[in-house]
């Protein structure tokens, strides 16, 4: 358990937005990470998910993609303080990037640059056969595309998502007032397992 | 409908935090504000519900009590602003400064500076039959408060309550990315049309 | 105030799903429906809101257009029930059964059977400039189409959107639960009052 | 990660309402379980966190109390189902059914009967320093009562809330509708390491 849920104080983070600690483990969950995956994190950021992905698959490995070099220094950071030796830094432009990289067990889009149907493509053909691909949508365009690629590819996945709101409490006084974060939509796709994929 | 559903923006504002346009929309319908009403709007802050109420009950009169010296210069400079004659400013504290006040068929109550049942005590003896009162509350102690009242006089009142949470889409380059406002609930009181009041 | 918000009981309504009050009022706002105004109702289902529109545009006149022949039936009754002599049930398909209609000053679109895009482009030229048209979106594909068509329509027509999410507290004994309300995007487009617009 | 968000309908359920995957996860998370720890889940339930929680603390054990008897049948068929060893059910009501049992690490308060106070009470003996105590809270209040608590016993806890709510969206044909779920309160309260505490 050591690793799931860590407080989003514990992470090193520039100007760079962070997923929240909820919303990082309801993708985690969704991805369903086992000790042993190879996992992509794709727009990596702040490199909170591509720690807590590592520290579930600690005996897996995680390749966090990156464009930003203000990114790229961060998850360095992150992966330094929290120790993740199984946890490597790719700076490049996703889907490019993905080309050199094994095949993986699960994938995490939180950031796609616009090219969301390329990344997902390279996944598709990259992810295992019962693997699944969770993308964190901060933008209606962002769920639309992202609904409309699992529509067009349903012989390869089925898909399902939802939206998170979350309230935090904050005491002011004697009071306790809800604070409002923005909220998300989180869709996961999940590989098909085809005749085809079965015989390899 | 001139009045109802008027612009954030349009209101003038200090540092005293306003309730926003679909919030105080909702009020109002949850209050049935008629033309001829004599209107409570208890804990007024910038005036913006009862310039509303104002402009409904444009045949009736709405009294905008408020204790804090920036309110009251506030809500005097809106009711200028908006030309509602029809709306007067009491400087004061309720459940005190209600009592000078004639009888009401609708209370709005957005502050109750930690005298939530004191003012629904003087509000249930004040409030025609049938009236109703509504509560914003943006605590949850204020929520239990109101709840706790009307459950504890529920030979007088029937009462509902809603949560209101709102989104607002935001344009950044090419998306459109929610932006949380804090939620709400609004809790509404009837008084109910007892043999004793049917009476009077 | 008669008319708005008017509670969902009041409306005689079939299997055809209805518009919540609170959704409904915030459709009136969001549109600035004023007394003399020729409003259209796209969709109108149970023809709740176009009885809400009729209400408040008691010097002007209502189109109600749906294509289900149940709909046009519970939008009559209804009209009979509230008494709204300013309210027109056109049945028929939009974009097609808006040809005959006389220009709008306020559109609401509840339903567009898959053909927003053209149905907006009608309103487009019948609509008055600084007129709105307000889209009620229970999907996400609606909502991205709306947001689609006024990103590329952005000479014509500015636009705002919010996600209105409500809980209604439910009674059990000693409890109040929150029971949730599937939630709804609103989308307003306002048309720019062009140079051309000027001149007429 | 096996055993960290199983699937809703994995677990065998009867009439018993039952926490939903995302709520059971994010209450791990905030429980802060580790493989070695004892666990209390009050008010089991259908034990759909007990199973999640033996699955993260497999080096520790999870005490399971429910008062009603489809509850405990239920657990005992979970606890078959998943192969978790170190869940034990005990039959009987909070506090008094805490009373034989060891101290614990973490506790989670799923349902307390209306005698939560009590309840927390006993938690705050049995607790270790540092220990974290979450509690579910579905009506208003619950929540109340748990913040009043937090709040009256500032020289032990400390605490933060979240309000959950989440949608699902729903394939209709060609679009996907969000299908919204009763949101969740989890409060969480954690034991501070006082002196006295620092002794032991």
């Amino acid at each position: 358990m050591a690793g799931l849920g860590i407080e989003d104080e514990a992470f090193i983070r520039g100007k760079v937005p962070m997923t929240k600690q909820e919303i990082r483990v309801l993708t985690m969950v969704k991805a369903r990470i086992s000790p042993t995956d190879v996992v992509f994190d794709v727009g990596a950021g702040t490199g909170s998910m591509s720690v807590e992905a590592a520290l579930l698959a600690d005996k897996g490995h995680v390749y966090a993609v990156e464009r930003n070099a203000e990114g790229v220094s961060l998850i360095e950071k992150n992966r330094e303080k929290f120790g993740v030796g199984n946890l490597t830094v790719v700076a490049g432009e996703a889907p490019a990037a993905l080309k050199n990289l094994p095949d993986c067990d699960a994938a995490i889009v939180g950031g796609s640059g616009g090219s969301l149907s390329e990344i997902l493509d390279e996944i598709a053909v990259r992810l295992k056969a019962g693997g699944r691909v969770v993308i964190n949508c901060i933008t209606i365009q962002t769920l639309a595309a992202a609904l409309d690629y699992f529509r067009g590819h349903e012989s390869e996945f089925s898909y399902e998502a939802i939206q998170v709101q979350i309230n935090r409490l904050q005491t002011v006084g004697d009071y306790d007032m809800a604070k409002a974060i923005n909220p998300i939509y989180i869709v996961t796709g999940e590989k098909k397992k085809t005749l085809f994929n079965r015989k390899i």
